[in-house]
This record gives structure tokens, C-alpha cells and sequence, in this order.
């Protein structure tokens, strides 16, 4: 039989127009069983960390935008946030999850998750590298840089890639990835510490501060003959400049739009004209590309580069499961310096 | 020595915003030396057919957005306009085309036209065919269809292809070059007329007229089931409906945006998120493309089709070079049915 677990939890208070703001979220004191019915297969976890991913933005609007695709879905008002993170399986009775072991994938945003069915779960491998990683560069961060270098923009070695959000999870590790491939990597972010951060730490050849400089100018002194690959997670006005400084074949890999989540009236973009005079592919990628099946191959080349210290990679740790709300939020103003992660449990 | 030929000519008097009028043209007599000067490259072609092209749009805008492609570049005031064309060669200097036989390419809106260092220029093969088809389905515009479908759109079987402009020259072809690989194949016109011909002349599974439907509606009631390939050559607000009607995984072969040309404010583009949600790879091509090294596959492939009849081909074919103007004004409005043609002289 199970066992009952007081469980704090993160609601949904409201759904969300615009930026979200701490207020569209509650804390709830709850019970959880950690029973499991006969015949069901779920596990039971004790959840450790939680990644604040920009992806989850969609979850939070009134307006269904997934075209179906689950990890993106609009939460029902009063539900437990999910996303993705850590956790140790306290109960299972599903062959691949072993109680004591630690996983990663979808979970609440809660002490403790019953997933019945989990469609999203990996049992972690390797435990000698933090097991907050496994939200970050050894989950589906990590994983989305990979596949957006390697396998959606067709880089070749001594071109130009362009990374907005240079700092932010995803932007940090695409722009290591592309330099492996020895290319020129400029990146954009929203403050000057970041931008130093970029150009000394993490071997980007050059990045801007795009609040500080208008934005065709900036591209035109970073890359001055155009831009072969452009990582796009932002959208908007952004994507409508650095169209026109593609050069001709150039490609974009379209990953996000945070500039766009929250906005009733979008960003109409003008320039999708020049895709034709420059022969332009633009491709949108997501967990509805499938690219789960590349994990374990990401995972593997990713490690050994992890232990010999061949990759930078820094994480934005908040305290305590109450903490979710304010560090979810800070992303969408630039606060987080590398990846936003929710630490919910004093002693792993 | 060369001869003085009198050399009707169309120049461009004014540059256009919005639609093209011809008021924007201007016709002129002027006389022509058929002489080729020692050591220069060059052919004296005198002109049959000239080819109304949408993209020659482009050309006649004060602001040049050519991205430096030849074809593409705003034309000078008071310059020949230029365009596809069929012509004899008079006189050549060069071994490729010798004197007496046809070629097609770029040519001027004259009766006779000096081309030195041709570029875009070549002999025509087959004269078993009407000479008029190599401005169109012998030509870029076959051409066009071919490697939109074939190389831009990794078409398969029993997909769902959605042709815009689909009466167009590129549209009509598009449409049966998809049919030929088992697709299920919807377009859309301007005109009932069109619409019946699309659908009981040239295979197509359904269409419809978009001025006199809702699109979204109409999309819903074609596309049930939604779009896998959308052939695009019109931009703006179809291309932004079609985007929530495209499939996960679709494609969009980028071909044309015609209803933006005109536009000193393009229509901005709101629904470019869903291709993240939906993994939509949209590309464009043109000239820059290097497709013309295609051409005598297509050629080959296209030539027994033509003389078994198995691909239905229309054009609207204008008589006389004054008539060039309003035949080329006259597809901003959908009054072509098929490839609007110039056939400049009478004897041939």
C-alpha cells in the first residue's frame, strides 16, 4: 500500500497575457499516495530539480497553441506546472525505472510526482557529473542545441553562425558547438556582463548587447559579410533584421520566439521576401521532430566532453520549490546568467 | 559590317509602386547595328516571343531588392525592359549559337537585341514543339515548377500539395508535375472560370476561387486533413493562413510572394511560430539557386511528355510588341489563363 507525502505544489493561478509575472502562480500544501494501483504503470518521485525552459511560456496561455504536441499544451487553471526535471524514483512498477534511481523528464512542479505512463522519463546514466545537468546540458537544453547545430542548420566548417539568446541555456552551448565545428560564432544578450561572458568565457568570436545598439548595425560590425546560420529564439523584429543579413543559402534554424510568447498582436515579419533572392531555408524544430531518439547519442559524445572540462557550461541555481515563480519569470527579463534551474529538495 | 535594323523597343518610363499600369512603360523606334565588334562575344538575335513573368515585378521598383541577382535588378529609367524571350540568331560570334537557329533567354522587349556575354542563354533543341513553349514550359517557367516540386519540397506519394496562383504558368505545371507523383493536389485562382479548367482540364483533385471564399474556410474544406506541401507564389496574408493549415513536418517551397511586390508596406507575417510547433521547413529558391544547370534533365524529362500529351499546357499569347505592356499589367489581375506571352513577330 502507499504512503501518504505532504506535497507542496506550484499552480496555475492565471492564465497568462504578456510577460508572466509571479502572481500567476500559486503555492499549495497537498497530499500525494504513493500507491500505486495494480495493473497501472507509473513511478513515484521525489522530485530534486526543475528547469525554467521558455518553452513552458505556451503552457501558461488561455489560446492553445500546440498543434497538439503535449510538452506544449495549456495547463487547465488550477493544475500542477510541469516541466522538465530530476528526480529519485521512491516506487515503480515499470521495468526501466528502478527505485533508488535517478531520472529525468517530465514532472510536476511539485515535491513529489505519481506519472502514470510516462512518455518523457530517462533513467540517468551517469550520476559522476551534477544531476542538475540533467535539466540543462544532459536534458533537452542540451539536446536542442545539439540538434540545431548538428542536424537542422547544415553548418560546415569557417561559416558565420549567429546565436540570439547567446547567453541563455540553449545559446551558451549552441555556440560551443558550432565553434567544435570551427566556425565563427558571434551571439547576442542583454547585458554587458553577458556580453563579456560570451566573448571570454565561453570562446564566442564576438557579441553585441542588443539593448544598447540598434540591431542593424550591430549584426553589420559582427558579421560584415552576412550570416550563414542563424539560431533563432527570438523572433519578431530580430528575425525581421537578421533576414536581410543572411547571406545567399544561409539557414535558420527556428528553435523559439520568447519576443513573441506573450503578445495578443504579434510581430509582423516583411522581409520573408528575401528567403526567395537568397535562397534561404528556414526550418522549425521541436520535441515534435522527434529527436528523443537522438539522445543517446548526444548523451554519449556530450560526456566525455563534460568530465574533461571541455565544454562551459553555467546554471542560474534558485532555492526551494517556492523560489519556481520569481525564477521562471526572471528569464523572460534576461536575469539568469547560463540556465535557470529550481533546486527543490536541501539534501541530494 | 552590320546593318541598321529599325528596332521597335519597350523601355520602362516610370517606376512602379503598387501594381504595374502601362502608363509605366513607354514605346519607342530606335535603330539597331547588327554589328558585332572584333573580339567581343556577342549574338544579334531578332525576337519572336517574350515571356510575362511575375518576377520581372521586382525590376521595375526604384528600391533594388535583388540581392545582387542579376536577374532580379531594378532596371534603369528609360532602360529596354528585359525578360525571357524565344529568337532567331542573325549574327553571332559565338561557336554555342550559330546563325539561323533558335535559342531562348534573356532577351529585350525589342524587335531585335545585341546580348554580348550571354548568360542566361540557350540553343534551342527540339523545334517539333511550338517555339512560344520555351518562354514557358520548355523554359524558366517549367523549369520553375519542376524544381519546386522535385527539389524544394521532398514530395511523396499521396501527400496533400497546395498550388496558390494555380492557373498561373508555374501553377498549372506544378500542379500536374505533382499529380504525376500521386499526390493529392488542390489549387486556388481567381476566377470560377479558372477554377473549373483547374479541376477538369488539368487534374487537380479540387480547388477553389479565393476571391469569393473565406481561406480559412475554404483551406478547411479542401484540405480537410490539413497541407504537407504548399507551392507558394503569393506572400502576405495567404501565405500567413496557409501556415495554420500546413501539417506537421510540411513543407513550403518559397517561390514568389506576388501580392507583395507592389507594397511600399508588406503585409507582416504573424504565424511563423507554428512552424517550431509544427517542424515546417519553408525555403525559398530562385535564379540564385543555380538551377539553370537542371535544365536539359528537366528538358529531356519534359519533351516526351509534351509530344505524348500527357501534360495539359495553356497560354494566353498576346500579338504585337505594343501589346506587351498590358499583357504583362494584366497577371497582377489574374486576366491570364495559363503563361501570358508576347509573340512579337508575325511570320514566325
Amino acid at each position: 500500500m502507499g504512503k501518504k507525502y505532504a506535497n507542496k505544489q506550484v499552480l496555475l493561478k492565471s492564465y497568462v497575457e504578456g510577460n508572466p509575472s509571479e502572481d500567476d502562480f500559486e503555492l499549495k500544501m497537498s497530499y500525494t499516495s504513493s500507491h500505486i494501483p495494480h495493473g497501472s504503470n507509473a513511478v513515484f518521485l521525489k522530485n530534486i530539480y526543475l528547469a525554467c525552459d521558455p518553452a513552458l511560456r505556451f503552457r501558461l496561455s488561455a489560446d492553445d497553441l500546440s498543434d497538439n504536441i503535449d510538452l506544449l499544451k495549456s495547463f487547465n487553471l488550477g493544475s500542477v506546472i510541469e516541466g522538465f526535471g530530476v528526480a529519485k524514483v521512491i516506487k515503480s512498477t515499470i521495468p526501466d525505472f528502478e527505485e533508488g534511481n535517478y531520472v529525468w523528464g517530465v514532472v510536476g512542479w511539485e515535491e513529489y510526482s505519481m506519472i502514470e505512463n510516462p512518455k518523457v522519463l530517462f533513467t540517468i546514466k551517469y550520476t559522476d557529473v551534477p544531476l542538475s545537468y540533467y535539466v540543462g546540458i544532459l536534458g533537452m537544453v542540451g539536446l536542442t542545441a545539439y540538434f540545431g547545430i548538428n542536424n537542422m542548420s547544415s553548418v560546415k566548417a569557417g561559416e558565420v553562425v549567429y546565436k540570439s539568446t547567446a547567453a541563455g541555456g540553449v545559446g551558451l552551448l549552441a555556440g560551443q558547438f558550432a565553434k567544435m565545428m570551427n566556425c565563427y560564432v558571434v551571439g547576442s544578450t542583454s547585458t554587458d556582463e553577458k556580453v563579456d561572458l560570451l566573448k571570454n568565457k565561453l570562446g564566442f568570436d564576438d557579441a553585441f548587447n542588443y539593448k544598447k545598439e540598434d540591431l542593424g548595425e550591430a549584426l553589420k560590425r559582427v558579421c560584415p559579410n552576412g550570416i550563414d546560420v542563424y539560431f533563432e529564439n527570438v523572433g519578431g523584429a530580430m528575425l525581421d533584421e537578421v533576414i536581410l543579413h543572411m547571406k545567399s543559402h544561409g539557414r535558420i534554424a527556428v528553435c523559439g520566439m520568447i519576443s513573441q510568447y506573450g503578445l495578443k498582436e504579434k510581430y509582423g515579419i516583411q522581409n520573408l521576401f528575401h528567403l526567395i533572392t537568397k535562397c534561404i531555408r528556414m526550418e522549425g524544430f521541436s520535441a515534435n521532430t522527434n529527436y528523443w531518439k537522438l539522445y543517446p547519442q548526444y548523451l554519449e559524445w556530450a560526456i566525455p566532453l563534460i568530465r574533461d572540462n571541455k565544454i562551459v557550461y553555467f546554471q542560474d541555481i534558485a532555492k526551494g520549490l517556492e523560489s519556481a515563480p520569481a525564477a521562471f519569470t526572471g528569464i523572460f527579463h534576461g536575469k539568469n546568467i547560463g540556465k535557470a534551474v529550481v533546486k527543490i529538495v536541501a539534501d541530494e
